[in-house]
């Protein structure tokens, strides 16, 4: 995942243009997306696809004939969208396209421009302070016309059409928490996905943030229904613990199931209700989808202080956080395909066990009877009315355990699926 | 308000008679209040309109030919309905009329005996303790008749028939706390009421306490459905921080609105169950009409040690407390006239803010993005199922801040209220 | 109660046999239960009734001629069910048949062995240290053979056909606590419903655990609708505080009526969820039965340090123990005897007490009224969706003074039984 986020940092992607294609053209080489185009000024709901930008060169020369400022340098020095420009001006002109962070005067801010024509540059606000008065010339070689919103999708059918959602956005440039570590996540959680047969369909979409997700959904509303459970990615390479936002509706199963993952995780946690900014669970979350999808961050939105700024670089994100936050996912997925609900087929007292060699011979141990509690409380609770997971949470015992216990006891035809 | 309450102090109300119909004349200067007579007699409900009560002079004289009880020098000395009387009897005979406070022993006690033909004196302890053994002279000029019993309402009507109901009970004489505060808050309340539009209806209801609220219940039967919100008012001009008794439903929209403005109030304050005794609030939230109406007061009902006694006179109560739970009141009404459900418009992701001038142009500045959030907040939730408190609540957000965003909401027509 | 323990101590008891019959018919001078045989071999849901055991005699004598241990010494000597044998073997083979507690050397335990033919002694670990090696002679006069299955049953039939069950095991030889605290208290609580009127039906069972609840289940599956509340007992001698593990349903009026009088009882007590093990609620909670039984016991199941061993003696339980246990039980039925809804007569507006002589006359006086106070609650809350219990939850007033309070608002036609 490390070495993947490598390669893609340096390509200057946007919400359109030719960085998402070279960056899903990338991920292609590990798992087969499928690349959507939709062309400029289709309309999504609300909104209009916006023109498609792409950008070449960009600098500034200072008043003494040296760059100040040079795109190649660094992604980020370009407002994205900045429409082109070739001009000399002075200073005070110039100031009025310069955007810094003076609270964080070493790093460079990133900023968007995309529905309000506009240029400009990003920089480091101590650079700034040092900038002379005099001549600038101004060049920015790039295009901003019609063409195409790209993003990426990967379905992997399952057992079942009820699909499981991951959503990750592309559309930062040279930004490596937020969000080459979903892009890197996803993808490789993925290709694991591909490798085994699933009970639930899964749905990877690598797409522009909101307006990619207002696409997709446009597009797609069709299908929404079969969206039984989401997670939005992101922020999932940093050294924080993990947050979890839960999905508008509160009470999902995806929602229990995330909670309880990172409460038996070790890792610090927190859960908090939605709230409606943040990434793409805004959309997917909106009142009329409504959809139980959720977001889980290792920091959350918008809170650790490199977050959208030169900071947020391949030293922010490392390897160890990315395969913790892999191995997370990846329960979470697993308790997802394994969270049945169950009947009991002798519900009338307790099915004797020891007739079936279940239960240890001499009775009367009380320290032997803790082993076959799992047994106990799923022949209980096996009512249609308590997932496995309610019944691993009631008893306090773990999932795995449970989940061992209900295929001895189907196997032993004491227990089936229910519905 | 505080100088309404001295006007009204020196009178003699009692539950029927003229100290009743003279307060409510001096209302009358203020707002324009029907005054209503029931005849003696008339069945209400389980009970039966008393005869009408009046009183002119009382005194004691005793042993030593000197006046030691004079009612002129302060009502609470005679027990409320009492018989009239002239008679001379020796000390032991009269104890048996004399109420005291043995654990206050300079206040005078409040008494009554409505049901139950009676008659007596409320003195100090202290007086008490001091009388000497000889004959005392009895003297009570009241009559006991039948007349009427007399209440004042008052209807603003409103947009809508539903109604907000708010009640003081006007039978307490020489009582300042318990209740010319509410008499007082009620009527400039009215006054405000009156000069605005108003969404609900309003009717205040000026009665005296258990048998006035039995009354007008008993001829209103009819229009309590229209009864959507109502406070019972008492004890609103003492320094005590506020307590507010919930309605018996306990879940009402008056519950949640009292207790958001107490809670963001700044004040020390409490908010409790119902309980079935207290003011009014105990026949409005009888099992039989279980109306949504609570009792909102500054010390709770019967705490105060001057509670029922002289010392609950002009300096217990004070302009700024008044003023205090007047804007209290005050922003309860405006919360219900503003608290709409409202429909998201756009509820298929969010709608584009920015093309309507409602987005900050530049992106990726996280601060700038605490300035739209109300109106994310208010489009996610505006589904017809959160009201605009339920949103301010959940958010976080000021109420007043969400009702500006609706408007603006509703101008770009993105919202409209909902129902 | 302590008495009738130590008459039945020593009565070497199993699920079936003879120790069992002979404990019943103790049982029956005391109260007239009828004593049920179910034959060996019946099928009862998923069991099947086992042979009968019984046990005359058994002992083993080491190298050196003496008896090293003597079932006529301690039941608990053998283990339960065991075949019969009569053979000389070394030390080795005889260990695989010797059981102790290594953690409480100087205990012997209590082991089973019902569905698994096998034999055994038990002994205390400090014993079995010193065993030496040599030639060991054993035996064991014991039957296995078909017979039956006794269990004890009392039905007292009250006004309605509703019935409380209680339950108590009875399989036990020779453990004072584990159960003979709960057959003495049932004894006695028998006799005393017996002499009174009841509202509901009463039935007591005297039973095998597990196989006997399975049993009698299998038996009477026709009659368990009749069931509205139930207690398993045991564990009521020792020293502990109460603990009462609730019934599956959790929210069942048993819950709430034994959490109120453990709340109340002044002593340690404990609530606690349901968990399916422990003694027979495992079967009367069983997902298709899911009855409202709970167990209420002193110390909790098998937590106490000489549960199930030769420390569970008749010096473990004490007579001042057992009484408060009963005293218990037996306030927990007065209140399900006496927990019925009311419905207020006059429910619009408070009823006139006072014309009644149920409020005192004087009014005004804030101490008198709280000895009206019940009344309020009751008439307030009679609306036929709050028990008597839960309206003295909510106001916090004693049930006793709740219930005085119905009869007299009754006798006054405030109030009538609802439904």
């Amino acid at each position: 995942m490390y070495a993947l986020a490598e390669r893609l940092f340096p390509i200057c992607r946007s919400i359109t243009g030719n960085g998402v294609r070279q960056s899903l053209q990338i991920l292609q080489e590990y798992i087969p997306i499928e690349i959507h185009e939709v062309p400029s000024n289709t309309p999504v709901f609300d909104w209009t696809v916006p023109k498609e930008w792409n950008i070449r060169d960009a600098w500034i020369i200072g008043p003494d004939g040296k760059k100040i400022i040079d795109f190649k340098d660094h992604n980020l020095h370009i407002l994205q969208y900045s429409t082109p420009i070739h001009q000399v001006m002075g200073l005070e002109d110039l100031k009025k396209h310069l955007f810094t962070l003076p609270d964080k005067p070493d790093l460079i801010p990133y900023r968007t421009s995309y529905y309000q024509e506009n240029w400009g540059f990003c920089m480091a606000h101590n650079q700034y302070l040092d900038l002379q008065d005099g001549e600038y010339e101004v060049y920015i070689d790039s295009t901003l016309e019609d063409g195409s919103l790209t993003y990426g999708e990967l379905y992997i059918p399952g057992a079942s059409q009820e699909e499981v959602l991951f959503s990750a956005h592309i559309c930062h440039p040279s930004l490596a928490n937020d969000n080459l570590s979903g892009i890197g996540l996803l993808t490789f959680l993925a290709q694991l996905l591909r490798e085994q047969k699933n009970r639930y369909s899964y749905r990877f979409l690598f797409i522009p943030g909101t307006i990619g997700s207002i696409t997709w959904l446009a597009r797609n509303e069709h299908k929404v229904d079969h969206i039984k459970h989401g997670l939005v990615v992101s922020l999932v390479g940093d050294a924080g613990g993990f947050t979890f936002k839960k999905s508008r509706r509160g009470d999902s199963e995806i929602d229990q199931v995330v909670s309880y993952v990172l409460r038996n995780s070790g890792y610090p946690c927190e859960v908090i209700d939605f709230f409606p900014y943040g990434y793409d669970e805004r959309q997917f979350c909106s009142p009329g989808f409504n959809l139980p999808v959720g977001n889980l961050t290792r920091s959350p939105f918008g809170s650790y202080p490199e977050y959208h700024t030169s900071g947020d670089n391949l030293q922010l994100i490392q390897p160890n956080f990315l395969q913790a936050s892999f191995d997370i996912y990846l329960e979470i997925v697993e308790i997802l395909e394994q969270n049945f609900f169950f009947q009991n087929l002798h519900p009338k007292c307790e099915p004797q066990l020891g007739k079936r060699g279940l239960y240890a011979a001499i009775g009367g141990d009380s320290d032997q009877k803790e082993l076959q509690m799992a047994m106990l409380w799923l022949l209980n609770f096996a009512d249609g009315k308590n997932s496995l997971l309610d019944i691993a949470e009631k008893s306090k015992i773990a999932f795995k355990l449970m989940q061992k216990c209900s295929k001895l006891l189907i196997d032993n035809k004491l227990l089936k699926y229910f519905g």
